[in-house]
């Protein structure tokens, strides 16, 4: 049952089993923070470990670290961390450059394990989903068509039996949808196609299976519910069985067989290693291994039970304070965001903008689009049902027709 | 005149203007660091930098930070920061991703600005410049070439007419050669060809003037002589000239022209920002920051006047040692590093191994190469005679015999 009062709340927090967790995050005073979507708060050891990077690992190691401290090895000791938050095995996930790139390194491997030329991808992904697609088939001469994914047509482009890679995001960062990750690894299948997951919106964030659905490569960011700062490597996932074809184009002397032969001529290493380009900011990557070792504690299950609570309980506010939501009510299909809109022109920027003022951050997406993310992890019954309690009030007394919320200033 | 006591070496110290520039840089005690052509030492300033963009602006900020503390633009301002380093605008220059993906990204634009489909690189150049032009021929059914830029047969391949891109290093990894990026430059552009340059043992290193020399386009790294730490993110150059033409296929979001409207097509932005492709790691442009700010106050004719002065001093007391040279005598001819060999099978491996065990530090490249770069801004003309002193006896003495030297183990 979705609480109703604030004292039901507080009763859910004190039984909340994931409640101690929010001691290993900083949160600022008088925030609410509905953007773990965008950016992850914090971890509380985080500091520290940069900072032992930074003052001892390098400023004293200096470069015998990259033997000492394990530095040439990370992006596979971070992948093989990152393994069992998506269902993969450990030799199957690196870490390395961003989310833009290995988009790019997976398609056109995918595509050059095909026959076929057309990358099938969503009509509203991300754009820089699209934007890759358009650079990679580019380059490849491969034609790009995009569908809905969550309508019936993407059944009908997959039997046109054209294509060679479909590229979908397993929760849209619009609208929080979820996508049904093996059932659709196993249509694409049985058309001859080969599927890249964008695990951008779920990773950290709802169960995510890649071996158990059968998929075949997979790419996300470790900044958003991960949690592991700003801008912060990206992870790369490839099924061991496609390990010994795969040929990705970004073929820098990370991905070497034996790097330390200089050898003239490329020659890609024999696991996941292949996809890795070239040196990797140690000093990111640190924050990135503070934030897996809080999620090593984490039960990903009690994570996705609480999301789901948390997400309930936002929608039944937004709901009350009359605003439409995209975000889908049955479980099974939703991530751990919510998504609401507000038809009059500009209303759901300013919107934003006023429950900033208060202290809630979420953030907004052009064209109409009010982005609430929920982070088991750190974030409370009680503020959910407070920051729901603002948006009531700001919706409802049309506190966001203020002059000062409908100025658009902001980058991001 | 090269000094040939430790006493001439003090008083050279006594009199050098970057002198007070070591008070910058934090370095072990009982460590003389030849290695900052592999990872530069740790700007004094980094650690606070870098501990204010993760408490306070990724911690406090949030994801407000991206506008309130100027992420967005990062690539931009930093990129403007490194310009006057290498004799850019500061509107050619952005930084992000790595040195492999920015090599990618230029070589395949000056692909598309040509008729030809010839690149032609360097035989001994680091690995992966090698790599990544064949990946990029791969991709776009382009040949490549090598050629030793330092012999005569460079103009003959050039004029045969049929070479789209020359990509050559500004300083040799292996042996410090200088280019003459000028003359390069334009015997290049009068045979129809653009040239890439790779900066990555040059910037920071020797004056750079990449505008003066007509250059088209540059990639460099900023971790060795630029001191941001291990695995930093790059720099890429491109001419304002090319600005308009130029198509990077790497087509992530942070290069479009107007990113936040999330338009389905990609449009490249009109200036350098259209060779971005994704977030970048903050936490790590941080101590970049912090280390160009050091490199503000820098004079960087001070920097080559004592550059050449250590690396001549090193030489004389190499040649006293009885050791050969890959590393020219003439100072138009070198970089800030100095190439050893002694012909004995695995003796270079053992001399460097020896060599830090006396707390001298340099690296060695197979095969038999013993690499040791001098970086003015942090480096006596003392610790270089007492470097040079460590040499001779390990050398002469034949310490480095000893078993323990000579087993292989490290990776970098």
């Amino acid at each position: 049952m979705t609480p109703t009062t604030r004292q039901e709340c507080a009763a859910l927090d004190a039984a909340d089993p994931l409640a101690p967790m929010r001691e290993q995050f900083v949160l600022p005073e008088g925030v609410i923070y509905l953007d773990g979507n965008s950016l992850g708060a914090l971890p509380r050891t985080a500091p520290a470990r940069v900072a032992d990077l930074v003052e001892r690992e390098w400023g004293q190691g200096l470069v015998r670290s990259w033997n000492d401290a394990g530095w040439w090895d990370k992006p596979r000791t971070l992948g093989a961390a990152i393994a069992p938050l998506v269902g993969a095995g450990t030799d199957e996930v690196v870490v390395g450059d961003g989310t833009s790139a290995n988009l790019f390194k997976t398609v056109v491997a995918a595509l050059r394990m095909s026959e076929r030329d057309v990358v099938l991808g969503e009509a509203g992904n991300f754009p820089t989903d699209l934007y890759v697609t358009e650079g990679a088939a580019g380059l490849t001469g491969a034609t790009q068509r995009r569908v809905d994914p969550d309508g019936p047509e993407l059944a009908a482009e997959l039997a046109r039996g054209d294509v060679a890679v479909l590229l979908l995001s397993h929760v849209d960062y619009r609208t929080g949808v979820l996508r049904d990750m093996a059932g659709t690894t196993r249509l694409a299948h049985e058309h001859g196609a080969l599927v890249v997951w964008d695990l951008c919106h779920s990773a950290g964030a709802v169960p995510v299976d890649l071996s158990g659905s059968g998929a075949d490569f997979a790419v996300g960011c470790t900044y958003k519910y991960l949690n592991a700062g700003p801008g912060a490597p990206a992870f790369l996932y490839a099924a061991r069985r496609h390990h010994a074809r795969a040929d990705q184009p970004l073929s820098g002397w990370h991905g070497h067989a034996r790097p330390f032969d200089f050898a003239p001529g490329y020659e890609p290493a024999p696991g996941v290693s292949r996809f890795l380009s070239g040196s990797q900011p140690l000093v990111a990557d640190a924050a990135l291994e503070a934030s897996l070792e809080v999620w090593s504690g984490a039960d990903l299950e009690q994570v996705r039970t609480k999301s789901l609570a948390l997400t309930d309980l936002f929608l039944s506010r937004a709901a009350e304070a009359g605003l439409g939501s995209l975000t889908p009510s049955e479980h099974d299909r939703r991530g751990s965001q919510v998504s609401l809109v507000e038809p009059e022109e500009g209303a759901g920027y300013a919107i934003v903008q006023a429950l900033i003022a208060r202290g809630v951050i979420g953030d907004f997406r052009a064209p109409d689009v009010m982005r609430f993310g929920f982070t088991p992890l750190y974030l409370s019954y009680t503020e959910v049902f407070d920051a729901g309690q603002a948006l009531v009030e700001v919706v409802r007394e049309g506190e966001w027709r203020q002059e000062r919320f409908r100025a658009r200033s902001q980058v991001t």
